[in-house]
């Protein structure tokens, strides 16, 4: 039997469904349905089952999915169910942000390290990481095995940025220059560009 | 004749076709085609033609896109052939990346103030703004017919902020805070959660 591989959007979606199922055993929750799932995050009850059908069998007719389990089996199957160490690169103030951002607790990553080119900004402390120098960025990714990094610089730099992650092995990028970046194949990329969300809604009002 | 409504999943590539284009107009280029968009962005040059054509006749067939035709079209479709005066909810790291953010100029956006409920905050500036009590901020938003906005606040308090700014009648919020929350018919939301995405990629590797 072959395995046809599970459409990109599904996979898109499971982080969303993983969050939700957080909040709830925050919540002291341990049951769910698809229907209670779907209300909180605006999508169809029969979405939810689909997409989630497609990994197993996760929940009993009638009674709904054991939230801490499909927790479990779900950050089994995104791989989070370790931590991934990550670096960033740039130390703006986005880059600042995401250093000390606490929203990576608990969910898969950990920031470890953060670089700039900016000599003024090098050996500087951004919460407990002293800023290294971009030009040391490949030896030190790569003797720390690290694999997942964000970009954090102004658009005209991110493209040699990413070339320096991908030499030293990084293979998944999250960018947030707002300019598309070329990366080899099997290396991944997301975008977080704040305007692109703002516009996206601006068409409707 | 009845409009078809375009597919939101359309609508939400638009933005990133018109980044690709205000980048190439930086670079003084005059004319594009679908080819070399596609290229850029990772999508394939009919998808972009077929997104393109919902919206009206853009190129001619062998001479391509004029680029700075397609980009003011887009501009246009998109509402951002304005600027959009915003609201920040939360002083924090996000809060204050955000309304120093650069990259809003010339897309369609300005932040005009910040509000945040930690009174060891207010009255200090960020940037140019006066970090105000967020006790005045439906006040506020509604003297100055602020209609968007973005929360970063802790999770929370992030269904608090989105009510209060549904009160303010605020009707696009990009929401920072890693949760889903709830606002009526016809208030826009989009996430920004950095480990959704990264998530997204640690599926793959």
């Amino acid at each position: 039997m072959i395995d046809k591989p599970i459409p990109d959007i599904v996979v898109g979606r499971l982080p969303t469904y993983l969050r939700a199922l957080q909040h709830m055993t925050l919540e002291g929750r341990q049951v769910t349905s698809s229907q209670e799932m779907g209300e909180r995050l605006g999508i169809s009850a029969a979405q939810i089952r689909k997409d989630l059908s497609q990994f197993g069998e996760f929940g009993k007719q009638g009674t709904g999915y054991n939230i801490q389990y499909l927790a479990d089996q779900l950050q089994q199957i995104l791989k989070v169910d370790q931590v991934w160490d990550m670096a960033v690169v740039g130390a703006g103030d986005i880059g600042n942000a995401l250093a000390t951002y606490q929203g990576f607790a608990n969910r898969g990553f950990r920031v470890i390290m953060i670089f700039d080119n900016d000599k003024s900004k090098v050996g500087h402390k951004i919460g407990p990481f002293t800023v290294q120098d971009s030009a040391s960025m490949v030896d030190e990714i790569r003797k720390a095995r690290i694999q997942v990094a964000m970009i954090a610089v102004p658009a005209p730099n991110a493209q040699d940025a990413a070339d320096k992650l991908v030499e030293a092995h990084v293979r998944a990028i999250l960018n947030y220059a707002p300019i598309n970046i070329s990366v080899p194949t099997g290396v991944y990329v997301q975008y977080v560009d704040p305007v692109t969300h703002l516009q996206h809604m601006t068409y409707y009002l």
